[in-house]
């Protein structure tokens, strides 16, 4: 009889449909997962699981989607502060006359903490349980999320040009190496190389980032094939295209997680394909900036693992990923001139399974597996936004708000319930980017 | 001393910003707007108004911005009862093997007001307080709206084949007329004629639109230049292209409100800013289904009044026009490589004035303006999401989601408070939406 005792676990969770993500497309209906340590344990009907497993704690959402928390791919949180700051300009401009004097004048620990905390607070309410970082002092982002108990790859930015971060090429690397031994090994937070992009980062600092990441298997996060002018700048000043000198410089393997990439020849998709590149789709920032259209669907059919990320909140203006998921499956269709490009089961995928292998993760989280860390998110479909469900999967990528984000795991710890936030101080949160926004005003004049 | 006193109006809306779109671009802090019989009868600062009116109801919103209700310029609001019943398919397949044989199934009296009043929900959730309606049986449309008291613009069909609603080109321009005249002089209903597409209507039955619409000062709501295909089938059917057809039949005029124009020459363009031809851009729906791109930039450039539109559920697949005007503003920048096109105050202008300008409705709604009727929107700043607020027209456009939605009045009645729908059966309409649904999945097998 032994067999059947029902075994101890920490929190079940019933839905009334699961999208595991892995297997693809499946829609599971009135299904739970147990959860103990932090992993999934178990997956199975809800009648069967509350025989099974002896739960501490269990969470009923019939009317609710349960899924793998959502990947953002590509962010530059702290900037979460400069949401609005400057819009409709041309690049020069919004760089040179906005983004640039504000960022000088206030970039600093204290900026990056409260940035990182406003986003985490963001991206929680919105499903996201995972963002691939690149922003200055990523020290004090990585003590932000772990203080959280939000999971990220933090990326050591490089570039060529003295920042509040450092002052040489000497010691960016110096404190890229002192970051990834410091988080070496953490449950929840990783560290990554973040050359800024093609037309910042020589030759030889290229080099020593792909000697770095060779050695520690470290993710290269780049900014690359961005738009036409990077294209054309690369040829006038390296006699090649970004990518063409980025392997020649060693860069091109499945470490790189290549970000934009609205640039591309059918070669260089084959080429990210042969050589496993993970390419990070930001299409709301590529249209706001008018920078370009990423092949999304020419490379998910090459065969090319892709991801999706917002962007920072100067050029998007949000951390929402049902936004950008949406954007990137309608997007694809047009761009490829192919209404069943990106289907809704691919795009979510992409934001997922796909964001979770960008960033070497997927032996930890992006799919409901056994084993797996239990990141999990319930958003709610009885919404009459979302009635009346004739397709579960279509309905999370098309008609979904994030607002509908009911509940929300890391590692099976509970982040939001019922969507109030636990242990973060929203009132707080909010008043501190209002003292924000008086002091970038009175720097603006 | 009489000047001085208060007059009596019905209700005094206080907000932390009132964005009243003409004067262009404008935002006014601490401002209050008085209405008096559902028309706005003072505009002032907030300290001066509580002296100036003696109000029956005072809302007092310090966090909210005050603007006009959106107007959703094309809609097939039956149809959000197909919500997501296929998606990601070839448009012949989509149409001929999903939404044709469902609708054929299904349509009628009940389904068009079920449909109806569930699309009047979300809009109102949302912030849309004006719909410009394009889908058999307008009586029963016209009956559903002005029931809730909600305003609209519903085009009679015509269409070369019989359907549910009439039998032949006699009964379309009977029944058109029957509730044309059904409906004259009512407050918030109009009847507009709706000739499907340059693909279904014959010369003939276009020639009688364009009798009709010059007898009455009808407007003329018609999906054109939608699809390249549509492009080539008038050359091969008509040896011109949609709108030189239409030109010669005499509909491009100021009452022609042309829907989708994703293949635009650029004589084409000066044609429509020539004749007053108003465009209403449908971004989200022209993407999902590989239309093309509209040239939204360069129409508004030339002169052309823009409006914007979310299109029908089965293809966008919701009735939410804040994530409209931000694909419109950021894809415009992206089709017009110019990060400056549409900028966010002129969205927000397409949004309202340009969609009432399309409709005809211009001397009544659109604008905050002393006069115009008070259909009026609050929409909440001081959630996460729209935190830290630099520029108040910038988040309403490109951070800003419904769900910050809290107010909505139309004609100075108030249609939701607190995000509460007054005088709506909002689980009443979830049940019903979920019948339909059980429905639908029966006649699929």
């Amino acid at each position: 009889m032994s067999e059947h005792l029902p075994q101890p676990c920490d929190l079940l969770i019933e839905a009334g449909h699961v999208v595991p993500v892995q297997p693809h497309a499946l829609v599971l209906q009135d299904t739970a997962v147990a959860v103990r340590d932090g992993v999934i344990v178990g997956i199975g009907p809800r009648q069967d699981m509350r025989v099974r497993w002896q739960a501490a704690r269990v969470v009923s959402r019939p009317d609710a989607v349960l899924m793998p928390g959502l990947v953002n791919a590509h962010t530059h949180n702290p900037m979460t502060l400069l949401r609005g700051v400057a819009d409709d300009l041309p690049l020069m401009t919004w760089l040179q006359e906005h983004i640039w004097p504000v960022e000088g004048a206030v970039i600093g620990e204290q900026f990056v903490a409260d940035g990182t905390r406003l986003a985490i607070a963001e991206m929680l309410r919105g499903g996201t349980t995972c963002a691939n970082e690149n922003y200055f002092f990523p020290d004090v982002q990585a003590r932000t999320y772990a203080e959280h108990g939000f999971r990220a790859l933090v990326g050591a930015v490089v570039i060529d040009f003295p920042t509040a971060w450092a002052k040489d090429s000497d010691e960016y690397f110096a404190k890229a190496e002192s970051v990834r031994a410091q988080w070496q090994g953490h449950g929840l937070i990783d560290v990554a190389l973040a050359p800024h992009a093609p037309y910042t980062v020589s030759d030889a600092n290229f080099e020593r980032v792909a000697a770095m990441s060779a050695q520690h298997n470290l993710r290269v996060h780049l900014h690359t094939h961005e738009t036409a002018q990077e294209i054309s700048d690369s040829i006038r000043d390296h006699g090649v295209r970004p990518l063409a000198r980025l392997q020649r410089l060693g860069l091109v393997n499945e470490r790189l997680i290549a970000v934009h990439m609205t640039q591309l020849t059918d070669d260089e998709i084959g080429l990210c394909a042969e050589h496993g590149v993970h390419v990070v789709h930001c299409p709301e920032s590529n249209l706001k900036l008018a920078s370009g259209f990423c092949p999304a669907c020419a490379l998910a059919r090459a065969g090319v693992n892709l991801a999706i990320g917002t962007d920072g909140c100067a050029s998007n203006n949000d951390l929402d990923m049902f936004s950008e998921n949406r954007t990137a499956a309608i997007l694809a269709k047009a761009v490829a001139n192919d209404a069943t490009a990106l289907d809704a089961a691919s795009t979510l995928r992409a934001a997922t399974l796909g964001g979770a292998t960008a960033l070497g993760f997927a032996d930890r989280i992006g799919s409901i597996e056994l084993g797996k860390q239990a990141d999990l998110v319930c958003v709610d479909m009885g919404a009459l936004e979302t009635q009346p469900l004739h397709n579960v999967i279509s309905q999370l990528v098309y008609a979904t708000g994030r607002q509908q984000v009911s509940d929300v795991w890391i590692a099976g710890v509970s982040k939001l319930e019922n969507r109030v936030l636990v242990d973060m101080d929203i009132d707080g949160i909010i008043a501190n980017a209002r003292q924000w926004r008086d002091r970038i005003a009175t720097i603006r004049g």
